[in-house]
């Protein structure tokens, strides 16, 4: 803003994270000031609101109001140091997924592009934060990355129209669909469940980007890198079905309720389809990156 | 108990129900003194205990220890009339599902008997009361009934032992997995979530029964029937997989926490096998019973 001029309004853009602050106390709300920038303690600031991120997102405009005037203060700013992200939420109701949502990945695996979204789901148990490990299951020999744009739900609606679908969306965050192929593909009946949702197969964060600060969600690049080598790189303009088209989708069959989390399917590069096969090993880093969202970063282990 | 004896110890046995007092008040937590029986009121009795049964089952044996005395102590009794009894829990973190679990169940559509348990997922939305209406959806032609032996889970767990698996549940109920066969059998990618998670397709209840209660989980009979009609009868004698290889082998995949639902699969009669095929309608009730848990009945509507 240019000197002298005087804000007119609070903020809407938000970083949205969860963080432990240093010496292991309970995990808090918080505000990230910009990507890997300081952190504001919106739990200490508002010590009323609640400290689970779905139980923030129930309460509403009346949350999102109180984040933004505590941004907008200037005040209880904490040094990035110390402080370990969480991920910026960790208890969904649901965590939905779609698959064959990219048309190129649809065309590396030679399957038609589906007529009609394809859904599955993991357990939030399988969720772990932006910098956390993953853990190689020793049940699998195909553990492959997914980097996927994320939407999150702020607002419960059921038979949601295309037209108000994102007024039901609070906000935005990169996810890694970490899946062990063997189980998804050959073993479980082919339902893809068990394959998706081992523990710590679902990387969220580093923030929930409210939508206000994103022009536009369908023409983001999205990347994924693996030991510093680029797997995927495609735009979310590749996407086969938008947000709407999803949001209104699902919410035939469910109510969608604050703190849903919706996986919106990765684009092509994944380890399974390349010529060998590539799939991650203890030691690797994976590295999933969405413009204007951030950057997650996980080890396997 | 013979006259003149004095109980030595409090009661084990137990059945936990959530339900509305007259009124509509905000849900309570409760015990049944016997199916359809007077309820006690444990949140009246005991308003720091949680009123979440999620919460509940977390904290532990002091939880179910404050249930016992409450319901030894004669107290806090309400008559029965007048409030509305819930699913007993409709916060879990997974419902988790079984295929293809009763060997009969297999041979009436003719496939083989797995060798590992098929899972898949409900979401949490699915879950409604032992006597709500389940809601028809526009969306399929092929709704069907599965009563299902339904475990909760009672303590934290990952790649628990066979020998050590019944320790993490707290207790059964009985569950009707509804399922839209078209959209599980047809649509979808052939991924059973959609057609098996409308809102409504999970009635639970009408308690969760202390495993105490329950001299032998593995040989209560299972029935349902449909206005009436005896539709499947069997015995859990006859589940393909017993609870302590089901809680094993999920939790090879995922840590299984306090409040999580585990249903077992359905024995055979369901209504997409029958020939000529029956499906539910607008009308019709659905009745599901099991030995020793208790009766839910849901409305199609």
């Amino acid at each position: 803003m240019p000197p002298g001029r005087v804000p007119l309004a609070l903020p809407r853009a938000m970083r949205l994270v969860r963080f432990q602050p240093p010496g292991g106390a309970e995990p808090r709300l918080g505000l990230e000031e910009e990507e890997g920038g300081g952190l504001v303690d919106l739990s200490g600031a508002e010590p009323s609101l609640p400290r689970s991120m779905r139980a923030f997102l129930e309460t509403g405009e009346h949350g999102l109001a109180a984040a933004r005037r505590v941004l907008a203060s200037g005040q209880h700013r904490l040094p990035r140091a110390g402080a370990r992200l969480l991920a910026p939420i960790d208890d969904p109701e649901k965590v939905i997924c779609v698959g064959l949502n990219y048309r190129d990945h649809c065309l590396e695996q030679d399957v038609k592009v589906p007529k009609e979204p394809l859904i599955f789901s993991k357990f939030p148990s399988a969720i772990v934060g932006p910098f956390d490990d993953i853990v190689h299951p020793a049940e699998s020999s195909e553990v492959d990355w997914e980097v996927e744009l994320a939407a999150v739900i702020g607002k419960t609606g059921r038979h949601i129209q295309e037209s108000a679908a994102l007024e039901h969306v609070v906000g935005f965050t990169v996810a890694n669909d970490v899946s062990a192929r063997d189980w998804q593909m050959r073993r479980n009946g082919r339902q893809w469940l068990l394959g998706k949702t081992f523990d710590t197969f679902c990387p969220l964060g580093p923030a929930i980007v409210t939508k206000d600060s994103v022009p536009d969600v369908h023409n983001l690049s999205i990347r994924c890198s693996v030991n510093g080598q680029l797997m995927q790189s495609s735009s979310t303009k590749q996407l086969v079905f938008r947000l709407p088209q999803l949001i209104a989708w699902v919410s035939q069959f469910v109510t969608l309720r604050p703190g849903d989390v919706l996986l919106t399917g990765t684009p092509p590069g994944v380890g399974v389809f390349r010529k060998p096969p590539v799939f991650l090993k203890p030691g690797d880093e994976v590295r999933c990156e969405i413009e204007e969202l951030g950057t997650i970063c996980n080890k396997v282990v």
